[in-house]
């Protein structure tokens, strides 16, 4: 029977405000030993990047990275973000370690090249008219490996490490790597070595059969039921790529993946995806 | 007889210019293992503190840190610099790993209390007419104590420690330390595990005999004879803390201390102080 290991993603909403920040720390200290946190920080990045006179541009909710992007994301993400989630850990009491892909080579990734996306209506005014557009996400990675074997001995020590999203590509270069990814690549490298269990902490209190009663709650949701609950419109939009990276990591030897809202990472509440 | 271990800082305008990073880099790479850097970045952060509206304050040649300042410093030691000086390494075949004293509990300082100062002559107006100021610092760590053993784990591990110039208190505040007294501390702290040599790069060759003669470095300086070549003058100004520093260092445990061109970080030229 392998270790319980948990891998909690949060996105840059909660670890960019002083409140929900604090309550972050204090549920993830208080969870049991072995875990891995993700972070996000994008709307930090926007705000710093705006501040610099550098302006953010999205295509279908990813940012194009370009060289001023990179080096502010790489700031934000890999510094003031990063660095200040550890202090906060340490201060509980967590041995924690911050890591991007490139400290101890522990992600590889490669830059994506341009790619042919449908234009659609994604909030910035294209048209769903079955035509594609080329987009060149810049200085984004997609991840190739995960060194499971060094993350695994961190853990073993004792160590408890904190993802920013950014790795690299083996060249010396920095790349910008969506948080989720990350979440998910750590979590079916570290399958072959714990019993992972990978939690998305986002806004909602889960996966609700009413988008607008929290109360609705799904519990539990195996693939069958995705099928059946898609079919009758309950699962729609954005929820549908989310739960389909939920059971690429299950198929992948990831043995629940939770999503919950961020003000309950120990997964208690929320949707469980077995 | 120990492992010999080799400690290089080098200031931040090594590793702001793309040129002198890359030869940094090639060097750095080429030195026998066992090895950890150590950067500054202080230029980059006052033209990013510029660029943000921030104006950079510096008493005696030392940075102001406020709290906007001090996300300023943790944005581009701890990410931008940091990141970029690990991927180039990795690209290079080193198992570097970014650390700021937070990472691991590795370097535990105290923010220090506003000190007086002598009001002298720094290029910043003041008179040297004997008065002393009250000087808040604001977010400035003092070195308390060095995770030798964490460190050294990692070092056998196979790992490359690459140094920020950050530590953290231990109550979840990262603060802002001076590049030379990370590499120090960590010398001496290391200097009970292995036989340390602790490398300073700078902008001249060496302690020159005639500071306007790149060819008058002094090769060798004990004790003896620095204090001979301060009577004559021939050392003065900022070289003595700095050897002060090293004489320090050696008696806390470091074997040798060099200062040298940051072109030259094998040490093969510039002075050895012993």
């Amino acid at each position: 029977m392998s270790q319980t290991l948990n891998i909690i993603k949060v996105g840059g909403g909660v670890v960019e405000d002083a409140a929900s920040l604090a309550r972050l720390l204090e549920q993830f200290a208080a969870m049991p030993e072995r875990k891995v946190l993700v972070h996000g920080g994008g709307r930090l990045a926007t705000s710093v990047a705006a501040s610099l006179g550098i302006e953010s541009r999205m295509v279908g909710g990813r940012r194009i990275t370009d060289e001023k992007m990179l080096q502010v994301v790489t700031m934000v993400y890999g510094g003031l973000l990063n660095k200040n989630i550890v202090a906060g850990l340490q201060a509980k009491g967590l041995k924690a370690i911050g890591l991007t892909g490139a400290d101890g080579d522990v992600i590889r990734s490669h830059k994506r090249p341009p790619i042919a996306l449908p234009k659609r209506g994604n909030g910035e005014g294209a048209l769903d008219d079955g035509t594609e557009q080329t987009v060149d996400f810049g200085f984004v990675g997609d991840v190739d490996k995960v060194n499971a074997q060094f993350l695994s001995e961190l853990i073993e020590g004792g160590l408890v490490p904190v993802f920013a999203p950014l790795t690299h590509d083996g060249n010396g270069h920095i790349l910008n790597t969506n948080a989720d990814t990350i979440a998910s690549s750590v979590a079916c490298a570290l399958a072959g070595h714990y019993d992972v269990t990978l939690t998305f902490c986002f806004e909602k209190a889960g996966v609700l059969r009413d988008a607008d009663d929290e109360s609705s709650v799904i519990p539990l949701v195996n693939e069958e039921q995705f099928q059946r609950l898609m079919a009758e419109g309950v699962i729609s939009g954005g929820m549908i790529p989310k739960m389909e990276n939920a059971f690429d990591a299950l198929h992948r030897g990831v043995r629940q993946v939770i999503i919950t809202h961020s003000d309950n990472i120990d997964g208690s509440r929320g949707t469980s995806i077995k």
